[in-house]
C-alpha cells in the first residue's frame, strides 16, 4: 500500500506566498486497475507560472499544479513497464497513479545528462525559450536580443539559443553572481538591474543602437523602459511578468501605444503549449545542443519534498541560478 | 507672380493646440526653372497624426506638415502638364513649386467621385485601414472586429472593409450622431463611449464572446479595457492614440503583459508607409469599392484656407464625421 504526500493550496495567495498558504496532505493510493501505472516523482519542478495560474486554475484545497520527472514503480500498462521514466503534470506529489494518458516519455537519454533537465532546458522552459525566440522574436543573425530574468530557467536558454543563432545577447539579472554566470555562459553584455542605478542608461550602454528583440520575462516598469529602446520593427515576446505576479493591486505604467506606433513594434504574449505539435522535434534539438555543449545548464536543486513551498518562494524571490528543481 | 499663403507652426503645441500656435505667412514664389511645376492646392487634409509629428518633425517657424490634392497651373515639366491633378505632401499651403519628385499622380478618376477622396478613403487614411486590417489584424470571415474613432476617416473605412471581409463589426464613437452614421454604413453594433456609462459592459454587450481583432485609433484607458476582452490569439493593430496626443504628462494604465500572455494576444504598431510598394494596387481596390458603393464616404468639409487651424483643432476635438477636408 503506497501513501502519497501532496502539497495543496490551503489558502489562495494574497501578495507574496506564505508558508501557511500550503498544506501537506497524505493519502493512501488505491490498487492499480488494468491499464494503470504507479509512478514515484524523482524530480519536481517549481516555476513562476504557478503563481498566476494558482488563482485561475485552482481552488483552495486543490493539489498544487506542476510537473515532475517520475519513474514507474508498479505497472499494469505495457506502454509503461516498471522503470520507465516520464514527464507528467501531476502536481506537487510524491506518488501518483496514471492511466497512461497525458504522459510524455523521455526521449533516449544519454547517461551523462541528468534526467532533471527534462523539467528544464530539455523540457518546458527550454521549449519556451526555443519557440519564443524563433516564432515570436523571429531572431535573425546580427540581431541584438535582450532578455530579462536572464539567469533563470528560461532566460539562460534564451541567451544561449540567441548566441547559436548569431545574435548579440544582453541579459539582466538581480545579483552580481547571476551576472557573472551570464558572462560565463556566453552573454555579450549583462548587468545587475538592482544595483545599476539608471536602467535606462544601463540598457543604452549595453546596446547604444537599441534592441531588435526583447524576450520579456518580467513585465512592469523594466519593460516600459525597454519599449523606448526598441529598434524600428522590433519584436517583443511576452513570456512572463514575474515583477507583477505578487501585486495585490495591478500596477500601472505609461501607455504603450505611442512607442509601439513610432517604431512599428510588435508585441506578442505566448504560452508554450501553442507548439505542442512540434514538441518532439524541438526537444531533440535542445538535447543535441546540450550534448554538444552549446547550451550549458545550471540547476538550483532543493533536496526533500517537504521543502517544496520554500523552494517555490525562493524562486519567486529570485534565489535560483538556472532551473529550480526539487529532488524527492 | 504668385503669392503662396502658408500656415506655419509659430510655437510648439503644449497640450491642446491654440490659435496662437499657428501663423499665416505669405511669400512670393520664384519663377519656374526647367522641370518645375507650379501647383495650387485644391483640397487640403488635416489628420490626427499631425499633432504628435509636429514635435518630432518640425521646428518652430516651419510650415505645418500635410498633404493636398493639387492642380498644375503652370508647368515646365512634361510629366505634369497644366491641369494635372496630384497628391502632394507640401504642407499647409495654397501654392507650391515642385520639381516633380515625391508627387503621386491620381489614378484615372471617375467623374462622379470627388477628387478630395484622394486624401481620404482613396488615399492615406483608406490605405491605413486596408493594410492595418489585412496585414496586422489579419481579418478572417467570421471574426469580430472592434474599431475606435469609428466615425473618423480611418475608422469608418476599417468598419466597411471588415464587413466586405465577412466580419462582425463593432464601432465606438463620441456622439449619437456618429453612432447613427455607423449604423447607416453597416456597422453591426455601435455605441457612444461618452454616454454609455460602463465601457466594460458596453463592450461586453456588443460582443459577449469578446473580440478577435481590435483596430486601435485611440489608445489610453479605452484600449486597456479592450485588452481584457480580446479572444484567444486576438490581434491588435495600433494605428493611433488620439486620446493621448495632447497630454503634457504621459498618462498611465495597467501593464499589458499579463493579459497579453493569458490570451496569447499580439499587438503591433504600424505606419502606412510600410506598404508604399503596394500603394497603387490597394488604391485601385479602394477606388473600385467606392465606385461599387461597397464603401460609403462621408466628408467634413471646411471652406477657406484661412480656417485650417480651426479645422485641425475641430478634428482633434472629434467634430468631424468622416474625413476632415479643407477646400481652398
Amino acid at each position: 500500500m503506497v501513501r502519497a504526500k501532496s502539497w495543496t493550496l490551503r489558502k489562495h495567495f494574497e501578495g507574496f506566498p506564505k508558508t501557511s498558504d500550503f498544506e501537506l496532505k497524505e493519502v493512501e493510493l488505491p490498487k492499480l486497475k488494468d491499464g494503470d501505472v504507479l509512478f514515484e516523482s524523482v524530480f519536481l519542478s517549481v516555476d513562476p507560472y504557478m503563481r498566476p495560474y494558482s488563482r485561475r486554475l485552482m481552488k483552495e484545497g486543490d493539489r498544487m499544479i506542476g510537473s515532475q520527472v517520475a519513474r514507474a514503480v508498479e505497472s499494469k500498462n505495457p506502454t509503461y513497464p516498471v522503470g520507465t521514466y516520464v514527464v507528467a503534470n501531476s502536481g506537487w506529489t510524491t506518488h501518483f497513479i496514471s492511466d497512461g494518458k497525458d504522459l510524455q516519455l523521455l526521449p533516449p537519454w544519454p547517461e551523462k545528462i541528468p534526467r532533471s533537465l527534462a523539467l528544464g532546458t530539455i523540457g518546458m522552459p527550454g521549449l519556451t525559450a526555443y519557440f519564443g525566440l524563433l516564432e515570436i522574436c523571429k531572431i535573425r543573425a546580427g540581431d541584438t536580443v535582450l532578455v530579462t530574468a536572464a539567469a533563470g530557467a528560461v532566460g539562460s536558454v534564451v541567451g544561449q539559443i540567441a548566441k547559436i543563432g548569431g545574435c548579440k545577447v544582453v541579459g539582466c539579472a538581480g545579483s552580481d553572481k547571476k551576472v557573472a554566470y551570464l558572462k560565463q555562459i556566453g552573454f555579450d553584455e549583462a548587468f545587475n538591474y538592482k544595483t545599476v542605478g539608471s536602467l535606462e542608461e544601463a540598457l543604452r550602454k549595453a546596446s547604444p543602437d537599441g534592441y531588435d528583440c526583447y524576450f520579456d520575462n518580467v513585465g512592469g516598469e523594466f519593460s516600459s523602459i525597454v519599449l523606448n529602446q526598441m529598434k524600428k520593427f522590433g519584436r517583443i515576446a511576452v513570456c512572463g511578468a514575474i515583477s507583477g505576479y505578487n501585486d495585490t493591486v495591478p500596477q500601472k505604467g505609461p501607455y504603450v501605444q505611442i512607442p509601439m506606433i513610432w517604431n512599428e513594434l510588435s508585441m506578442e504574449g505566448f504560452i508554450v503549449s501553442r507548439w505542442n505539435d512540434r514538441r518532439e522535434e524541438a526537444l531533440k534539438i535542445l538535447l543535441r545542443w546540450v550534448v554538444e555543449g552549446k547550451i550549458k545548464c545550471e540547476e538550483h536543486v532543493t533536496e526533500g519534498f517537504e521543502k517544496m513551498p520554500a523552494a517555490f518562494m525562493g524562486l519567486l524571490k529570485g534565489e535560483n541560478i538556472g532551473k529550480a528543481i526539487i529532488k524527492v
